[in-house]
């Protein structure tokens, strides 16, 4: 049993994600040999961190925010013009959103769900922006949305549960091309991705 | 060092694809545990090998002949007459095409090409039936060609090579479609991946 | 389904230790590809593995037999008059003893076990050559057993049982000195093993 | 990427032993959905960790002050008279002594050194406490000195540097048993690990 500082400390940080006591209790010992004014710089981070960050209305993606002016409310890709209004692109997380704009592939504008269903239990269901997703939708103007869920259980039954509720509001609801990734091979291919593979042959 | 009947044996198995001198021993105490019968058996299969196997004029797919009429010269999947002749599935290897058929989803016939283009040296270049396959894709009625080759670097430089090659030939070269496999997940996807999945939608 | 030939040997590759469909079958392709030669070679050193093999009389380890004299009945560790008589090494399997020469410190002599208890299922609980060591740590000498055994669970069992089979026939049993192994680390140790090496400490 | 709030909290995640950005996303994101009471909670354990531990002086353990008093100068352990003052257990590290006292085997005191040579580059040699370590093996009544590190090449050659700083001034210096640990086995033991275990039988 560590001594009492330590200890709290390691039981906060197991509770980051992918944590566990033996890595937590490396972060609690890197801390403990760090400089004060590191530590310092790290609070501080911690401090600003939900301080300066706001939410974008439109697609809930996290922006920086000038302390100053808390009154904008768009993300910078939100308030893009020159980018499509007309696609929007439904990711789980941010850090999908993220991995998506990577590839500069894609020009239209993002909405963040927040969770998938599998993952969630209900008591927090609520955290799926279904209703914000609804009034994203019927915003004038928007001719497509591409689920761009994982293709694993969870993610395919919350594109399955988002396409029965997107379907009255409009035509071209879209899904990732599904085969094999780069560095793939036929041979150790699952049938279902084999399948699509196939099917979705160019 | 083990004696010297083991040890050669060892020597034989160590040159089996993927197995090490140390896997390679332990198959050998595995036959050496094994009844005679059991070794004749597998004596058997390996002498029966070559001699009852055909490889299909046609794809280049072996399959199974009839001891005395060594006159068949093409596979089950080629002599189908209810398959759809008019497209061909170029594969690699024999396994590529047997993963392939496991889906239940292609009815046209195939062509084993017999290696990549990275993997093989100058001296077994020969190896890949670029001739065969040429002559093979000219046959009337060939429609279409799928390149089911792995989406590696050495399958895609054979793919982008055989596309030079049949481009005269034909009008419609497809290849497998690319995205995220069954299981994947967009963040961590690659961004090549990523690209052809968002260009790939469905 | 590949064809019966191919299938068949499959079938057989994969009652191999640690052999799975796939990997058989990639064995049989590379058979189906290997020369002629090659295979003959393959089938011969199988066919010759049980002929020129015999296995010691004293520890049951397979060595070397000149065709002609099936006369010799000790492999050359044991009829090695320069190794120390006096301490017999048991090991779960050949693949231990070698293992263990490969160190060049032990210079007495070995006895194969033939097995665990754990693994083995009743009805080959004969496998465990417990008769025959009874009667070889009874040969007049023997003044240590060393037992050699994997720190397993069934090793531990094994070891356990055997104290007990041979305590009445001798006072020196001992067993392997258990810690941590080169490259190992305090931290991530085990707690027996961090006992047993602390008690061990030397 | 991401807005800079994120990125500069990104950033000193990422120097966090074993973190990479991925994972320092992922810690962000966690926090940015936690509520401000589990935030103020974290900031205040991290900026507790130094002012509420205080480290031995006798083991340069880490050890939970009590805030009014920074007069106590000894950890638990060292405070403790009924361990045996005679035997002090080298560790490299606080998580190693930590292993060691789970084992509940150990009753005697400890160091830690700070580090091993081998990680250490020449500008921090001087976080290894060798001055400390000697004096603290001076002092009256030390019978033996347990160098419990691993046994990595650092390791070895830290231990083989701390020998002869020791010898001098102590007859008794040990080191942790090797061997096989719970769970190996004597066919994978490298050759040393073996030799070890084979020399250091009971």
């Amino acid at each position: 049993m560590y001594p009492q500082p330590i200890q709290k400390l390691i039981e906060l940080f197991s509770q980051f994600p992918g944590v566990g006591p033996r890595t937590a209790s490396r972060f609690v010992f890197y801390l403990l040999k760090s400089s004060d004014q590191d530590i310092e710089k790290l609070i501080g981070a911690v401090q600003d961190l939900k301080k300066k960050t706001g939410i974008c209305e439109l697609c809930f993606n996290p922006f920086s925010r000038a302390e100053s002016s808390s009154e904008d409310r768009l993300c910078p890709i939100c308030s893009n013009a020159s980018r499509n209004q007309g696609i929007v692109c439904i990711v789980e997380k941010e850090s999908d959103l993220e991995a998506i704009e990577k590839t500069n592939t894609f020009k239209g504008l993002y909405f963040v769900l927040g969770g998938t269903l599998g993952q969630l239990r209900k008591e927090d269901l609520s955290k799926l922006r279904v209703k914000e997703l609804k009034a994203r939708v019927a915003k004038e103007g928007v001719k497509e949305v591409i689920l761009a869920l994982n293709p694993t259980t969870e993610g395919e039954a919350t594109a399955l549960y988002l396409e029965g509720v997107l379907k009255p509001l409009l035509k071209k609801i879209t899904k990732l091309g599904r085969g094999l990734p780069m560095g793939g091979e036929v041979e150790y291919a699952d049938e279902e991705t084999l399948r699509q593979a196939l099917e979705g042959r160019r």
